[in-house]
């Protein structure tokens, strides 16, 4: 039985790294035997200009019914003065609520053969493999009540809420420790328990759900010193879990670390399984339609995809291993050049991976 | 007229690395002929211990008549057990809140002779100098409604509100923009204004303000960003401004990129330059009462304290000027020691600056 995969493009670089990816799921699609059918929609930016809104009820339910959701990127400076309600930033908002992805995990692992792109000293990166598991779909992204009010004093006032129900907290928890289960069984909960009731009880359910994960040693650690720590040294992690505002920090930050976040793949899951897959840089507006920017990380997030929505293991292991190899062959996009590598375009890198495929 | 400076040594190795800066303060107070009378008293986890609560009604008192506090630091494990209401770092946030200390002054700077120290690479850290201003009194920290409570579905729930009106977002932002005059001229505001409201007010305000200060380029960056860009490229940086929360985070990883907190001293003002003073480092319960805590950051916020809320300028230059010289002679504490430097005690230090004094 065919399954079926959304592609949302979006906007900026997202078409082209889009294009790349597309090519590598095709083969592996066909090597495979996967019987995936691909339909393409719009998001973001391309959405607002082409419907006025940045994520249509249509295609809205056209994600709800494909079996995994396959995006590029969104935004840009040309929507920047765009309503909030209606800005590129909606659409991935209105994906990830629509489609009950609670579950962010986000990879920081530096490849070998990047280890001088870090800003790091190398000592104190090399080896990197941490993995931040974001709570996605609640916290103070979504929180009730919100908006900018007039206050007695007739001042305006902007407000927002960070809110946890027990219930939100387990699932986004079971993901951790489940994930630090498969890895280095070391689970690292962020919060800021001294300050804020909303991560007293985050960190109080963690603790409950820790009973059910002997195998896995879970500590935690206040937001402040998390990013202090993930600074000094970043090997001591192996799995973070966070709430939404937190994780949105602490995975760039972890991101940067490995100096190359072209590379960078990431996948938000819901309860069964299904998942939406995208690269963790951005829309990247000014180098779109240069040719330039590297596809690597969205050709990740197809493998991720496949691992984590189509249990089609051995293709994403195969994606993942083409990479390496291109990476060893000296192939470089201009964000990852260094001197004594080959500077290779978007299709170039594309051309190249499905040689090694 | 005499004027009177609160000492609050604090927990763990506060008392230690106090009274280094005490004979430091005592020094420069008879060779600047400048007439300030010390009183103690206790807060935090002491405070607990002697009263039962972190600060006592008696000690804001004193708070509120002093004309400035030099703090050491609070909290340990011996308090992590205790009420939420009645922790350390109530005594701490009580403090903030009851003398009205909205403005943090978080400076992190890298000292050239311990350039080794960051964990990132030399040519990214060399001469950094950046400012952060937090907002300190506002924010998720002190906003209404907060607790957890039992939802309709009889689920615990969590919550903190995160509320900012236009009067405090102006009072802190003027205070930045007034810092950024004195310096390079450039003010990165950072907030989260694609998701959550109370942000896009305080970018809002910004932007009116900077109407009054032409002189200084404001800019404005999302706090994902600003992490990232914070382990990519610290320099570009002068000061930055940003609310509690994220300040919170911000200014720990910024301080971290110097790889030497032990030496980093922090400013919190009210509106007439009152302020509070202490180093951005914690009470390292750890190595409490051996005697090897770095005093250099209490030392540097006694030269705050007298730059900002007392008017001696020459004076804070001239302990500024010692420890810069105590540096040169190689003398280092046990958290900034490398080869070739020389170990000294906490206490060997004090007499290394007074010397140089
Ligand atoms: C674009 C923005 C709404 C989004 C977020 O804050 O979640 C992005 O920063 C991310 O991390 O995916
Ligand atoms: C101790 C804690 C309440 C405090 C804060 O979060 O403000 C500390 O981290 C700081 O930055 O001074």
């Amino acid at each position: 039985m065919s399954r079926q995969i959304l592609i949302l493009p979006g906007d900026g670089i997202g078409p082209e790294i889009m294009a790349q990816a597309e090519r590598i799921l095709a083969s592996v699609n066909d090597s495979f035997a996967l019987d995936l059918v691909s339909v393409h929609d719009l998001v973001g930016g391309s959405a607002i200009d082409a419907h006025g809104e940045p994520l249509s009820a249509a295609t809205l339910a056209l994600a709800q019914e494909s079996d995994a959701v396959l995006l590029g990127a969104v935004g840009g400076p040309k929507w920047d003065k765009v309503d909030m309600a209606l800005r590129p930033e909606r659409g991935l908002l209105g994906l990830r609520a629509g489609l009950n992805l609670f579950g962010n995990l986000r990879p920081a692992i530096l490849y070998p053969q990047l280890a001088d792109a870090s800003s790091l000293k190398p000592e104190l990166v090399a080896g990197l493999d941490l993995l931040i598991v974001r709570e996605l779909t609640g916290g103070i992204y979504f929180g009730q009540p919100r908006g900018v009010r007039i206050n007695a004093q007739g001042d305006r006032e902007g407000f927002n809420t960070y809110i946890y129900n027990e219930t939100e907290i387990r699932r986004i928890g079971r993901q951790a420790f489940v994930a630090a289960q498969k890895r280095g069984k070391k689970l690292c909960s962020v919060d800021k328990a001294n300050v804020l009731e909303a991560t007293v009880l985050w960190r109080d359910v963690m603790i409950e759900l820790s009973a059910e994960y002997p195998d896995v040693e879970l500590s935690h650690m206040y937001v402040d010193n998390a990013a202090m720590q993930l600074v000094r040294a970043p090997k001591q992690f192996d799995v973070m879990v966070t709430g939404n505002m937190f994780g949105d920090i602490l995975s760039d930050c972890a991101a940067m670390l490995t100096g190359s976040i072209g590379m960078l793949p990431s996948a938000s899951l819901d309860a069964n399984g299904k998942g939406m897959y995208e690269p963790i840089h951005g829309s990247a507006p000014d180098i779109a339609g240069q040719g330039i920017a590297n596809p690597l990380a969205t050709i990740l997030s197809v493998a991720m995809m496949l691992r984590y929505s189509l249990s089609a293991e051995a293709a994403a292991l195969a994606i993942e291993a083409a990479v390496g190899q291109v990476l060893d062959q000296g192939l470089r996009t201009a964000d990852i050049y260094s001197v004594g590598t080959e500077r290779v375009s978007t299709s170039q890198m594309g051309d190249a991976v499905l040689a090694a495929l």
